[in-house]
């Protein structure tokens, strides 16, 4: 029998799918883990109660997390990832034939296993022999002084709660910053600005104690509360809009959300943005 | 007891609002109109079960069909109005002191008077004296031969079915054309370009068999369908990014969503609609 799965917010509003099967459902060390075949969106991923991803939309995320980035880190070879069990992140810079290597660190082996198996249209890159699973604490790994530098490190955790909390926390994008090489740069999702507008500000609060040059950017994330997602690429003082035109227009053909027009207009600001971040 | 209405979308997404109470709810002879009083959004407007405007979120839909097009019109001396009678679209033409008359025509006198008295905070303008308020068809008054020219036409009306499924036809679109001074700008909703592609797709075929330049653009409207919403600017051949900059910087102080960088922004197209659009 199909039924409804609700993601509800403080009690206030909620947003449902109709479920025609659920696919998967285990609680692992960390969270509570579904996948669930819904009738718009296909199979979903859900964590604790939240959606995460689905095989219909979730190109927008995945593009919009990854893509800026790439486009205008001045080299891309040495890329972390952070989080990404579902493969779509290492999928997005693995388009990229200037990657040497991907570094993926996801707490919970049991995404990466349930993704692999009820979600093969995101993770279509697990095979590629430049990523190096490693499954573990992303804030104790970047937290390793003998850890090397990278080009690019990408954020792909869940909302400030459960066992992503601590992804949120300064002394952690202290050490992502500490990770990067001189114009190396960060790249997170960092919630959405309307629904979730005092958690947004202060995440770019604290980011802008971590690194030289923090920019906010927004895009559509179908799955989530009903609005506007944004992201947020971080660095020493790389310039957001410098975009490498030829790096990015090679994986434009390949792109359903994503382009180079896409990427400068998702750094526009809204008056009441513009407001409370100048202050 | 607070309780929960949902929109649901051909049986397969719902999107909730926790009602605290029901201020209004009443049978036109045109459609079914609530007053919900939310958790979230403060007081909502319902036509027919669909979310139409609320208190909190109308701003991004209101200045985002109103704005683009008042800032590229060659003069908005002149406007006409068809739907919108919550009074948000009016509220933002009267903005500009340069507008010398609005008419705005509403099917259902009883929107106007729920609104009025229910949603003051949205039709602020009610009281402008350069407000001309008509009940009556808004397709049927656009058809007079007899009628003015208008330097904008701004079309706030509801989706493709009910008293609203008119608007969305060729020949409707040639009347507003036909009742357009030479350079005159005409503005509408154009629904979601995602959760509705094709519904936005169609629209747009048909408003370029009726306008010389066609051009839509995009937004958040947090009360409706769980993504991104779209309108359109049409002329004859006028630029939709060839804004009067001291027109648009006069009425910024008072925006909360739109200034001059996400009119520009709003206008890039996702690399599935730039394939779809330019078949």
């Amino acid at each position: 029998m199909p039924f409804w799965y609700d993601e509800t917010w403080e009690g206030k509003t909620r947003y449902g799918c109709l479920v025609r099967e659920t696919l998967y459902s285990e609680k692992s060390e960390f969270q509570q883990i579904e996948i669930l075949d819904t009738a718009h969106y296909g199979p979903v991923l859900v964590l604790d109660g939240i959606f995460m991803t689905s095989a219909r939309e979730e190109h927008f995320y995945h593009e919009m997390l990854v893509q800026p980035a790439m486009a205008v880190a001045p080299r891309v070879a040495n890329v972390l990832i952070i989080g990404g069990g579902d493969g779509g992140t290492a999928r997005e810079v693995l388009r990229h034939p200037e990657v040497e290597r991907v570094t993926l660190v996801e707490i919970d082996a049991k995404v990466i296993e349930a993704s692999k198996r009820f979600l093969p249209m995101i993770g279509t890159a697990w095979d590629d022999p430049r990523l190096e699973l490693i499954v573990g604490d992303g804030i104790a790994y970047v937290g390793r002084e003998d850890l090397q530098l990278f080009d690019v490190i990408l954020l792909d955790g869940c909302d400030p709660v459960g066992p992503s909390a601590g992804l949120f926390d300064l002394a952690f994008y202290q050490s992502c910053a500490a990770r990067l090489a001189g114009d190396g740069v960060f790249a997170t999702q960092t919630e959405s600005p309307i629904l979730l507008r005092e958690v947004f500000l202060d995440i770019q609060r604290t980011l802008r104690q971590a690194f030289g040059r923090v920019t906010p950017y927004f895009g559509p994330a179908p799955l989530y509360a009903s609005d506007q997602w944004s992201w947020t690429i971080c660095s020493a003082g790389v310039d957001p809009l410098a975009i490498h035109e030829e790096r990015a227009a090679r994986v434009e053909p390949a792109m359903k959300y994503y382009n180079r027009e896409i990427h400068r207009a998702a750094f526009a600001l809204s008056q009441d943005l513009k407001r409370a971040l100048d202050d």
